[in-house]
C-alpha cells in the first residue's frame, strides 16, 4: 500500500499526518483533553502518542544527535509499550492539562519536520518498513480519534454539532440477497506486496462447510423489531454475561438511542436525529449482535468464512462482529521488543471484527485484517451480517 | 455410556448418586457449608443443586401426583436456569446455613426413592435420555466438589487433612517425546452410541497443518525452572490481561504452592507436603500456561489438535489448557427451555480444556469432551501439553 | 458490679461464661460458620475469640507453665489487637471451617478449667481486672451473638426460628409524656465503684441548655406514618450521605421489615410475624433516625442531655442514637499495649447510642455506658427517643 | 462584613466577583477542564456554578421578565441542590467540554450585567441577604479553586507553575509557647452585625476545663521528626481507620511530597521545592493530625476551645483540625427550601476546621467560622495546632 519508495513514502507520511489533524479541526480546545471512560483517550493523546511513535521508533534511533523534543514526552505518551519504560497510567490520561494542545501540535511539527529530513535520505529496510507501521498505527488512531470525539461529545448533555453534514450514520444498504458458499477447503490470511499486520500473517487452509452469508447488514429497521418483540427482555436470546450485561446497566437500545417524545433519535456526529430506519444498525456490542442472530434463528460468521465470502459483497460500512475469538493464527510469532508488543499480547477475551467502518482512514483496511474489541464495547461502528 | 436399559440406568444412577456422598464422607458438617469466593460453592449445595435436578427436570413431569420435598429448594438450589424461576444469587450460597446437611441428606434419599420407583418402569426415551444428562451432570458437580473442597480446606490456615493418602498430585509422566501428526483434513466431533454434551456435536471437518506434540505434560521441575529464570516479572512473556493478573495479584507460583524455609510445599488433599519435581504441574491457568509455552517457545495446541492427535498418547491426568476458545461448533444449535441453557449460553470468553484430570469421575470424560473455563481460574487440576 | 473478691468473680465467671453458651444452644452446626456481610462475625469466632482473650491476657500472663490450647488460635481468633500480632483478614471469618465448633467447645473448656484453676489464688489486682474487663468483653460479644445470629437466619429465604417465644421485638413503652430539664452546669461520665470502660471515665462538666425529651421511644406505629408520608423519597429531610444511602440500597423500611400482601411483616428471632404498631421501633440506623426526627420538628439528644435526663425515664428496651459523635471525654487517654486498643482507636465516624437493648446480657449496662455504630448500621437493636 | 447599602454592595459584588477570575488567569484553557478525583471540581465548574447561584437564587425571583442565559445550565451548573432539580452526576463534571470556557466567561459577563442593574435599585432585605449570601458562597468557590487548581497542576508529572512567586506553603510561626485558659462557662457561635453562615448560630454556653495552647502551628521540621521516628509504620499512634488509610494508600508523608535524591520536596504553586523545615506544615488530614498529637502525647482542641483561645494567638494561616465532629449547634434549625441545604445536611461523618488558610480570599472568616472535611481529606492547607 506505502510503496517503499522515497517518494511515496513522503508523500503517504505527509497525508496520513495531515489527517489526523483534518479531524480534529472542528474540536474546541476543551474537547482535547478529558478521558469520560478508561476505553476512550483525550484526541490530545492520540495526536501526541502517534507522534511518539514515531519519535521513539524512527528518529531516535535513525537520525544521529537528535534531541528529544521533551524527556517527560516518553513518560506522559506511551501507551502500553512495557519495553520502552514506565507509563502515564492509562486511567490518568485525561488529568493531564499539559502540554497543552499548542504543545502538541508543536511537537507535531517538530517530530514531522525532522521526519521529513530524514525521509529524504532513509534507506534502511528496517527503517522504511517502521514508518510504513507508524502511518498505519496513526490511521489506527484516526479510527479512534473519530469515535472518541463521537463518545465525549455525544455524552455531553448539549448533545454538540462536530460538524455539519459529517453524519456517519446514516449509509444503508447496496445489495441484497444471500451469497451462498460451497464447502471446501480455503486459504485465508494476508498474501501480496503490500502492507499487513503481523497478526494477519501465516496464510493457511481452513475447511469450511456449506453456508450462505447475506449481502446486507442489519438495518434500523430490522433491530428496532428486535427491541419492539421484548428481546432485551428474553434471557433466552443472550450469552449469559451479555444478560448480566443488559441487566446490570439496564439496557434497552443502542449506543448513542434516545427516546423522545415517542420516537427513537441517536447522536450523530451532526447532532442528534431521528433514527433513518433504512439506515445500517450501528453501535451495538457483540452480547447484542449474538441476540439478534439468535432472535432471527441465524449466526454470526466465523472470520474466515467472512473473508472468503468477502468478495461477493461490498464492505466497509460496518465494523462486522464475527463468531470468532481474537486468537493466533497457526505460525504466528511476535517480533522481537516493543514492535511485537502490537497484537499478540491482546489474544485474549477479544472477539474479531471484520471490514472497516464510515470511520476508517482511506485505504487502511483489507479483507484480511482483523480488528478486534471485547465482547462489551459498542462505541466504534459496528454492525451484524448473519449466516444461515 | 449409560445404555438406556432398565437395569443399566438403575444401577448407574445408584452407583454415581453414592459417589456423590463418597466424596462428602471425610467432611465436618462446617465444610460443608462455606462459599470462600464466587466461583467455589458450598459442598451441601452441590449434594442439593444435583438432587433437584433430578427432581425438577424428571420426577416433577414424568411421575404424577409427586409432591415436591420442599417448595422454598427451587429457589435455593436452582443453579443457573432462567427458565426454571428465580434463585437465591450465586455470591450467597455460603450464607444460607438452612436447610441443614443433614436435611440435604434426607432430601437426597427423598427424590433417590422417588427416582428408584420411577426407574422400575421408566420407558419414555426423551426421560431416560434426561435421566442420563441429571447423571453426567452429576458427575461434573463430583469434580468441583473436589476441587471446591480442595479450596476451602486449602485456604484454611491449619492446612486440614481431607483424607490421608488422597493425594492428587503426584501423578508423573508415563510417556516422552512427541507425536507427529500431519497437515490435511480431519473430522472432530463426537460420533458413536454413547452419551455427550451439546457442546461436543456436528462432527465437522477441519484443516489442520503439520505438528508434533508433546507426549509428556509439564512437570513441577520445569516449571520451577520458569520460576526461577524470574518469568513471573517479564511482561515480554504474558499476554497483556495475563500480567496485570500477576501483577494486581502479586502472583509468583502455582495456586496451593508456599515456600516454607526456602523450600516449596503445596496443599495436597493428604496435607500439606514438598513439591514433588518429577510430578505433573497442576493449578496454573491459562495466562501462566501461555507464558510457559512462551518460554518454551512453543505454543498451545488448539482444541482439534488435541483431539486428533490424542489417541497417540495418554491422557487424563490433568484437563489441558488449549489455545481454542470455547465457541460452538458449526451446526451447534441449543435445545429449547432449561436444558438449552446447560452449554451454549456460557460460549464466551472462556478457553477450550480436553483431557481428564484426577479428580474427574470415572467413566465421565471422552476425547470429544469440551471442558472450559475462565483464563485466570487456576483451582482446578489443570496441566499443560506443548505443541511445536 | 464485679465485686473482686475471689468467688465473687469466680460466680461471675461461670455465669457469664455459661450465657455465651446458652445463646448458642438452638443453633444449628451449620449457623456457627457464615459471615454473610463484614460487620457479622461467626457465632463460632465469637465464642472462640471471648475464650482467645482469656487465653492470651490472663492465663499466659499469669499463670506459670500453660501450654497454649493450639498455637494457631492466636492467628486465628485475634479480632483486631494489632499489638498481638498477625490475624485472619476480618473478612475471611466465615471460610475457616476449621476448628470446628467441637473444637470451639473443646478450647471453652479447657480455657474455663484453668481460669478455675487461677481463679482460686489469683489475688493480683491487674489481674483481677483484666479478668473483669474480659467478662464484659464477653458480654459486648454476646449481645452481637444475639445480632449476628439474628442477622444470619433473618437473610435466609427460609426465615428459619432461633426459638419458640425468643422475640426481642415486641416491648412498648411504659411511659408517655416529656421530661424537663432545666439549662445548667452539669456533671456527666462515670464515678463510682463498679467496673466501667476507659471511654467512660473523665467525668466532666457540661453546659446543657433547657431541654425536653420524650418518656416513649418511637413506636412502629409512628414510623409507618413517616414510610406512608412519602419520607423515604423526600430529600430535604435526609442528611447527604443518607439519601445516598436510600438510594444506593433501594431502602423504604426498617431492617427485617418486608411487606407480605399488603401488609408489614418483620422476622423476628421466633420468625417471621406481623409488624406489632404499639411495639416500640427497631432496625433503624442513625440515618433513619435523624430523618424522622426531622419529619417531626424535633430532634436527638445529645449523650450529655440522655445522661442528665436517664433519671428521668426508663431505658433498657433499645439502644438508641443520639447526636453526638463518638469521641474522647476530656482527659480520656489510652491504656498503654493491647488493651489500649480497646475503645480509643474506634473514636471517629461513629455515632453514640446510650441505653441498652432486649439483646443486652442483665448488668451489662449502665446510665453512663457509651455505645457506638455506624451512621449506616441496623442490624443492632436501635430505637429512637426525641427531644425538642 | 458586606452592609447592606447599595453601594457597598455593589462594590462588595464587583470585587469578589472579580477575584474569581483574577485566580484563574494563569490558566491555560485545557487546566479548566478536568476533575481527577471526584471531590476536586474543574474550574470551569466553579466559575459557573457561582454565577449560577445568582442566576437562579436572586436574578430568576426577583428580576422580572429575564431571560435565562442557556436553560440547559441549570442542569450542569447547579451542584448539590435537589429542590432546583437534576444535575450532572459529580463524578462527570470533568467529562463536560461544552459549553466553553470562553461561553462561561460569556455567562459570567451575562449575569453581572444583569445583576448590576438589579443592584441599583435592590431593597428587599431578603434579596440582598441572598446577594450577601452568593458572595460568600463565591468566596468559599475561590478557596476551592486554588486547591483544586494545585491538585490538577500538582499531580501532573510536569509540575507545571501556577504563577512565580505565588507560593502559598513557607508561612512560619510569629509566635511561641502556649496560652492558657482557666476553667469555665463560656460562650461560643456567632454574634454580631455582619455575615455569618447559619451553622455558627445559636450562640450558645459551654463548659471548658483548663487547658493550654500552642500558639504556634506544627512546623514541616517537627513532622519531619515524626516521619523519620517511624511513626507512619507505627499502629498504636493511630486511629483504625487512619491506620487502614495509610496501609491502603502506602502513605509516608503528606500529600505533595516527593522525596528526590534523598532530600523531601514539596510541589508548590510555584513548583517543585525543597522543603522549608521552618514552615507550618500543611497538606495532612485529620488522621494524621490525630496521630502526631498522639506521638506528641497532647491532642487536638476542641472547635470550642479553640473559639475562646483564638484571642490569644494570630490565625490565619492554616486550617486548623478540631477533634470536634462537625454537628449542629443547640438550636440549629435548617432554613426552608433550596438554601437550607447549604450546610445542614452536611453534618454527618466529617470534623471541623477552625481559622483560614493562605487560600482563603481576604475577609472571608473569622473566629466563629466552621469548615468542616472528611477525616481522609488532605488536599486543603490544612494544619495541626495541640493542646496539652
Amino acid at each position: 500500500m506505502y510503496p517503499l519508495t522515497t517518494t511515496a513514502i513522503s508523500e503517504a507520511y505527509n497525508r496520513v499526518r495531515q489527517h489526523s489533524e483534518t479531524i480534529c479541526e472542528p474540536l474546541e480546545t476543551e474537547d482535547y483533553v478529558p478521558q469520560p471512560v478508561p476505553f476512550v483517550s483525550p484526541p490530545k493523546w492520540h495526536l501526541a502518542h502517534s507522534t511518539w511513535f514515531f519519535e521513539t521508533f524512527i528518529i531516535k534511533p535513525f537520525l544521529p544527535g537528535y534531541q528529544v523534543f521533551d524527556t517527560d514526552y516518553n513518560y506522559l505518551f506511551n501507551s502500553y509499550y512495557n519495553n520502552v519504560g514506565e507509563r502515564t497510567l492509562r486511567t490518568d490520561r485525561g488529568n493531564v492539562t499539559r502540554p497543552t494542545t499548542k504543545n502538541v501540535y508543536a511537537y507535531r511539527q517538530h517530530v514531522d519536520r525532522h521526519m521529513s529530513d530524514l525521509l529524504e535520505t532513509l534507506a534502511d529496510p528496517e527503517a522504511l518498513s517502521l514508518v510504513e507501521l507508524g502511518l498505519h498505527h496513526e490511521q489506527q488512531h484516526q479510527e479512534l480519534l473519530v469515535t472518541d470525539i463521537k463518545y465525549i461529545l455525544g455524552h455531553n448533555p448539549l448533545f454538540p454539532v462536530y460538524k455539519s453534514g459529517h453524519n456517519l450514520v446514516n449509509d444503508s444498504n447496496d445489495e441484497t440477497g444471500f451469497a451462498h458458499i460451497p464447502e471446501g477447503v480455503y486459504e485465508v490470511g494476508f498474501q501480496g506486496e503490500g502492507f499487513c499486520f503481523d497478526n494477519e500473517l501465516g496464510r493457511h487452509k481452513v475447511y469450511l462447510h456449506d453456508f450462505e452469508i447475506s449481502k446486507a447488514l442489519v438495518t434500523n429497521a430490522e433491530f428496532i423489531q428486535f427491541m419492539e418483540s421484548g428481546c432485551y427482555e428474553d434471557f433466552n436470546l443472550w450469552l449469559d454475561e451479555g444478560w448480566s450485561w443488559v441487566n446490570a446497566n439496564a439496557i434497552n437500545s443502542p449506543m448513542y438511542w434516545h427516546k423522545i417524545n415517542g420516537a427513537w433519535h441517536y447522536y450523530t456526529l451532526d447532532g442528534l436525529q431521528e433514527v433513518n430506519p433504512q439506515a445500517i444498525l450501528s453501535h451495538i456490542n457483540f452480547f447484542e449482535a449474538s441476540a439478534f442472530a439468535q432472535w432471527k434463528g441465524m449466526r454470526l460468521p466465523t472470520e474466515s468464512e467472512w473473508e472468503i465470502a468477502s468478495q461477493q459483497f461490498g464492505w466497509g460500512k460496518r465494523w462486522e462482529w464475527t463468531n470468532s475469538a481474537y486468537l493466533p493464527y497457526p505460525g504466528f510469532s511476535k517480533a522481537p521488543g516493543a514492535v511485537g508488543e502490537y497484537n499478540g499480547k491482546f489474544m485474549i477475551n477479544q472477539m474479531v471484527l471484520r471490514g472497516a467502518s464510515v470511520a476508517t482512514s482511506p485505504g487502511h483496511s483489507r479483507n484480511t485484517y482483523r480488528n478486534f474489541f471485547h465482547a462489551h464495547e459498542r462505541w466504534q461502528y459496528t454492525g451484524i451480517r448473519l449466516v444461515k
